[in-house]
C-alpha cells in the first residue's frame, strides 16, 4: 500500500521548440500537461524557474506534491548517468548544464533524464508500436534527428551515457553544415529544418519551375508547408519529400547492419507525412542492405500521440 | 569433477583465405592448434570433409574425443541463432549453409557458431585488451572488415542473429564495388584487399612518381608489400595508409555515435601497421566526433596473438 501514497510521477520532454511536462499515473495515463517554450529562455537559470513553476503549478491542481514520486526527463543530449546535458546543439544553454540537479532543487522531488529520444523509446517499447521487441531503433524527426537504440531488450547507454546520437552520423560527407559543428550529419538532411533547407535548395536549383511553394517567403518555409504542397500534388514538393526519405533510407541500412533491428519506429513531425516520405525511404533503406537483412526490417511509426510518447519514456524513468 | 571429463573444447575461426582450429582447456589454453586452406575447397562437402578430419586428427593426438565437450566456431555471415552461415561475400560457398548441423554430424560433439568478430569480441574481453569493458566494439582487419558490439557487458546479436556487420556500412555513396553487392562497404577500403586497390589506385594516379611498389606487378601488390615499403620510407606507401587510417577514422566515429564505446580494438593483419594507420585514423576520428564524445574514445590493438583471439572466442561458446 505504501506505494499508493506517492501514485503519480511527472514526465517532462524537452524540445528545440516545446518543453512539455505531464503528469502520469503508473497506468500510463497522462492525467494533465502543459508546456512553455524553450527558445523563450535563453538564461537556465530562468528556463528552470519558468518550468518548474509550471510542473508546481501543474501538481498542485492535481492532488499536491505527496502524490509525486519523481520526475523523468527526456532532452537532447542528456546523460542518464551524470543528470547533465551536455553541450546540445538545438537547446539554448551552452556548455554542461547539471539539469537534473537544479531541477530536483527547485521542485523538491528526485530528477532522472535520459536523451530525449531515449525516453520516447521507452514510451514505444511499454506503450507504442514497440512492444514485446527486444532488438528495434526509435528515431525522432523534429527541430533535429534524435534516436534510442535498443538492443537484448535494454537501452544502450554506452560507456559514458551518450550513445544514440544518429542524428549526428555523416550522411554526405563535406555537405551541410550542423549545429554540431561537423558537415553532412542526417539532421542536416531529415529533421523539420533539414526539409526546410532542401526546400529552399530545391527552389533556386529549380528557378525555371513553377511551384506552390514560391507563394511563400524562401526563408520562411517550413516542413508543413512542403507537406501542404505535397499534398495537393506539387512536383518539386514531392520531390523533396523522396529526396529526404532516400537519404534517411540509406542511413537506416547502415544503422541495420550495427544491431540488425527488428524495426525502426519512426516518430515526430516528419512522421506524419506517410507515405510520401516513406515509400523512397523504403526503396532506399531496401537498395543498400546485404542480402541478410534485405526485407526484413519493419518501418513503423510511432503509436503514442504526439507529446506522449517523450512524455511517458521519460515518465517510466521516475519510478525506478 | 564431471566436468573435468571433459575439459576442453575446440575453437575453429574461419575466414576468407585460412581456416584455424585448436583444442582450448578451461584456462584458455591453446593446447594444440592446425589449418587448412579455406578457398581450397569450394565444394562445400569437401570442405567439412577436410575440417571435420582435421580437427578428429587433433583430438586423437590429444587425448581423444572423450576429452571433447565441444566446438564453438566463429565464421563470417555466421548466424549464433540458427548455426546457418548466411551469404558471406568473402567464403567460397553461397547462400544459406547449415554449418553447425553438418559439422555436427561429422565430429560427433555439439557445435555452436557465430559471426567471426563476434567471437574475437569475446575473447578479447575473456582475455585481451577489453578485459573488464562493458562497451568496446571489435574491429577485425582482414581480407574482410568483421566487427563485434558489446553494449552493457553484453554482445549484440540484433533480433535475427545478424548483427555487427560494420566492414558493410558504406563509408563512400557509390564507391568501390563490393562483395555484397554494394558499393562503397568500409570493407572495400579498410581490409588487406582493400589497400591493396587502393595501392593499385594510387600508383596508377601518380603515374610519375617512383616508389619501392613499382618493382612489383600491379595485380600481386598485397597490404604486406604497402606495409614493408612503408616502414622503408616510400611516400605513396605511407599516403596508402593515411588514406586507409582517415577513411576507418571518419567510420568509427559513426559507430561512436550509436553506442558510445570506451574502446574500439583492432585485430588482424592490417593492425600490425601500428602508428602508420593509427595516426591518421585517430585525427580522422576526432575530426567528425561531436564535443560530447572528443578525446574519450580510446582506440587499442588486440593483445592476443594473431590467431588465437578468434580460436579462444569462438571455443569459449561451446562451453555453454
Amino acid at each position: 500500500m505504501k506505494s499508493e501514497l506517492k501514485p503519480n510521477v511527472v514526465g517532462i520532454d524537452i524540445g528545440g521548440t516545446n518543453s512539455v511536462f505531464g503528469i502520469v499515473d503508473a497506468q500510463g495515463n497522462v492525467l494533465a500537461s502543459n508546456s512553455i517554450k524553450t527558445q523563450a529562455y535563453p538564461v537556465l537559470e530562468e528556463y528552470i524557474n519558468a518550468l518548474g513553476n509550471g510542473i508546481l503549478d501543474l501538481i498542485a491542481k492535481n492532488g499536491g506534491i505527496e502524490k509525486i514520486k519523481g520526475i523523468g526527463v527526456g532532452a537532447p543530449n542528456a546523460n542518464y548517468y551524470t543528470g547533465n546535458i551536455e553541450h546540445a546543439a538545438n537547446l539554448p544553454w551552452k556548455g554542461i548544464v547539471p539539469f537534473a540537479k537544479l531541477l530536483s532543487e527547485k521542485v523538491g522531488v528526485p530528477v532522472t533524464l535520459t536523451n530525449d529520444a531515449n525516453a520516447a523509446a521507452i514510451g514505444e517499447m511499454k506503450y507504442g508500436a514497440a512492444r514485446g521487441m527486444r532488438d528495434f531503433i526509435m528515431i525522432t524527426l523534429g527541430t533535429g534527428v534524435g534516436s534510442g537504440v535498443v538492443a537484448n531488450g535494454q537501452l544502450i547507454y554506452g560507456h559514458d551515457g551518450n550513445a544514440g546520437e544518429l542524428g549526428h552520423v555523416i550522411v554526405r560527407r563535406d555537405g551541410r553544415t550542423c549545429g554540431c559543428g561537423n558537415k553532412g550529419c542526417l539532421e542536416t538532411y531529415t529533421s523539420a529544418t533539414g526539409v526546410a533547407r532542401t526546400a529552399r535548395e530545391m527552389l533556386q536549383n529549380r528557378a525555371g519551375e513553377d511551384s506552390l511553394l514560391r507563394k511563400i517567403d524562401l526563408d520562411k518555409i517550413t516542413s508543413k508547408d512542403v507537406f501542404d504542397a505535397a499534398m495537393a500534388g506539387d512536383a518539386i514538393a514531392k520531390d523533396i519529400f523522396a529526396f529526404t526519405g532516400q537519404i534517411l533510407g540509406e542511413a537506416l541500412a547502415d544503422f541495420v547492419k550495427f544491431s540488425s533491428p527488428e524495426a525502426f519506429v519512426l516518430f515526430g513531425g516528419l512522421a506524419k507525412a506517410g507515405d510520401l516520405l516513406l515509400n523512397p525511404l523504403k526503396k532506399a533503406m531496401d537498395d543498400n542492405l546485404m542480402a541478410v537483412f534485405k526485407g526484413k526490417v519493419k518501418v513503423l511509426f510511432s503509436e503514442m500521440k504526439d507529446a506522449d510518447a517523450a512524455v511517458l519514456g521519460a515518465s517510466a524513468l521516475a519510478w525506478d
